[in-house]
């Protein structure tokens, strides 16, 4: 059975792409005829909007990006009717066969990480389960603050299923070093901020999880704004992907990307979010594509940063493909 | 207006009491009366018959613990039925009046940071709430892993609004120490655990939200399982409270509770979870009360653990309410 890391590797390998679509429903910046007649408050219409919005962005995206990762939070904002757009875009990014990584930063103790794995992994054995769960994806994110026991239940769908994890390394936001670059000392050794700890972990947690390929299903998040952390983590984690926000909107630049990847051109996966979903709003794309045409303006610069990403990855390695 | 921590203060001296009642859904502990009829995979009945269940519980409880915790996993575990159940149940608690502890964990970066905490705390201001959203509780645990970033849209809703968080220093299952528990080097000062080093951050970010009583409304999660932990963070916490779980199923004694208390006797509140909800099938309450009484036995064993916090609290300092 190919595992998680091997069907992302046939996907990288198959679009000759690097780029996750992230989905981030910022309702103000959508086109106002996708919203007509939603009122303030109204969840359901708005849920509803989300849902039209993103489906034509991801039909329009789907041939450039390797994955998409909808970012929970949003949906969760707009309450029941919000998880049920989450469910209902799942849905139609499986009919797009796009592997989606949900962008769910879970982290808790036992038996409550088993219910998270559950909820976003599906249940523990392909025998008992019999069909695909409402919030069922095929990857998640993952915060290590509790530990291994909050990440077990995970890394089990791991190894007996093809499911996948991203463990937070280093983050992408402006505090992100207060907790993660702590200055650690272990035993006489030269001190190590804190994140590098963690990328230890999450290698040493991903050594149970390799398939075909040699790469683990086991990967790490490290934003691409703090890319002094890439070299260390990089070498650190061996054969694990590193899933790489803050590229386009965070401000995070190409050039910066080489060394999240390996030699062989693998490693690494690239996030953009409102770069792509809300293109026709940038100055590049709005004279092209109008609010109208808003998913070909996702399409457009979806083709665009695939592109710049390939050759920022060549010029340091080969490309997956070659 | 009185803020969170004046609320909780309040609930603390009416009841007197320190205990939360936590709602972690285990559905295979749950009487088999409860769920006949009700088949595997059935989302549905399995949600209902968690919302009769915890209904009977909550109001059996009410007038013994301060509020109420229900943890999230065990809902999301079950899809779009499992949301509405956990909204539906957050009606009941306020129904009865109690305080409600979104066990939800979250954290994320800024824009995605403020969207939960508009799902969870509600809309920034008093002016723009037309009503309670779906998910919106009293106060929520955050994981600190991401630094402030993650946690400022919560905490400006404990300044403008009366909302409380609680943010995790150190947890009380066995891996906790992975990450908690890291030697940091700050200075030339002796090296310190990182649960500390949160510690004073979390003191830091609850500065400004004092209310009345000199409390703020930022406090932290200890587990009673490391009670070597509590001494130095109840120092480092001030005025902030600690919900410490861990007590009853999780191993953690009555003993260790007192140095989570402050002299005045407040500053914690000790949660416990299938020690009251299930009550019923414990060696203690079992005989007197079968499964078709899992209600009274839940009151009786709250009635029984605030008494034996209240004494193990009142060994070492006052009681709040003295």
């Amino acid at each position: 059975m190919s595992n998680f890391a091997d069907r992302l590797i046939g996907a990288i390998r198959a679009k000759r792409s690097y780029l996750v679509g992230g989905i981030d429903p910022f309702v103000e910046l959508m086109p106002s005829h996708v919203l007509a007649g939603v009122q303030e408050g109204d969840t359901k219409g708005t849920a509803d909007a989300i849902v039209e919005f993103y489906s034509s962005v991801l039909e329009a995206i789907a041939d450039y990006v390797v994955a998409v990762k909808p970012q929970i939070a949003f949906f969760e904002r707009l309450g029941l009717e919000g998880m049920r757009a989450f469910s209902e875009l799942l849905r139609r990014a499986a009919e797009y066969d796009l592997i989606v990584v949900g962008d769910v930063k879970r982290s808790d103790i036992g038996s409550t990480a088993e219910a998270y794995a559950e909820a976003y992994l599906g249940a523990k054995s392909e025998e008992s389960r019999s069909h695909r769960s409402d919030f069922e994806v095929d990857a998640v994110t993952l915060n290590p603050y509790l530990g291994v026991d909050s990440v077990e239940p995970f890394l089990e769908r791991t190894r007996s299923g093809d499911k996948g994890v991203f463990v937070l390394v280093h983050t992408s936001n402006p505090s992100a070093g207060e907790i993660q670059e702590l200055p650690v000392a272990i035993g006489d050794a030269p001190l190590v901020p804190a994140y590098e700890v963690v990328a230890r972990l999450v290698a040493d947690w991903g050594q149970r999880s390799c398939g075909e390929s040699g790469y683990t299903s086991v990967g790490a998040v490290v934003g691409l704004t703090y890319p002094e952390a890439a070299h260390e983590v990089r070498e650190i984690l061996g054969r694990s992907f590193i899933l790489v926000p803050g590229y386009g909107a965070q401000g995070g630049s190409a050039e910066d990307l080489a060394s999240f990847f390996r030699d062989d051109g693998l490693g690494a996966l690239v996030n953009s979010s409102r770069g792509i979903s809300y293109a026709y709003r940038s100055d590049r794309w709005s004279p092209a594509f109008g609010p109208a045409r808003y998913a070909e303006a996702a399409r457009a610069e979806a083709e665009r940063a695939r592109q710049e990403i390939n050759e920022a990855v060549s010029s340091a390695s080969d490309l997956a493909w070659k």
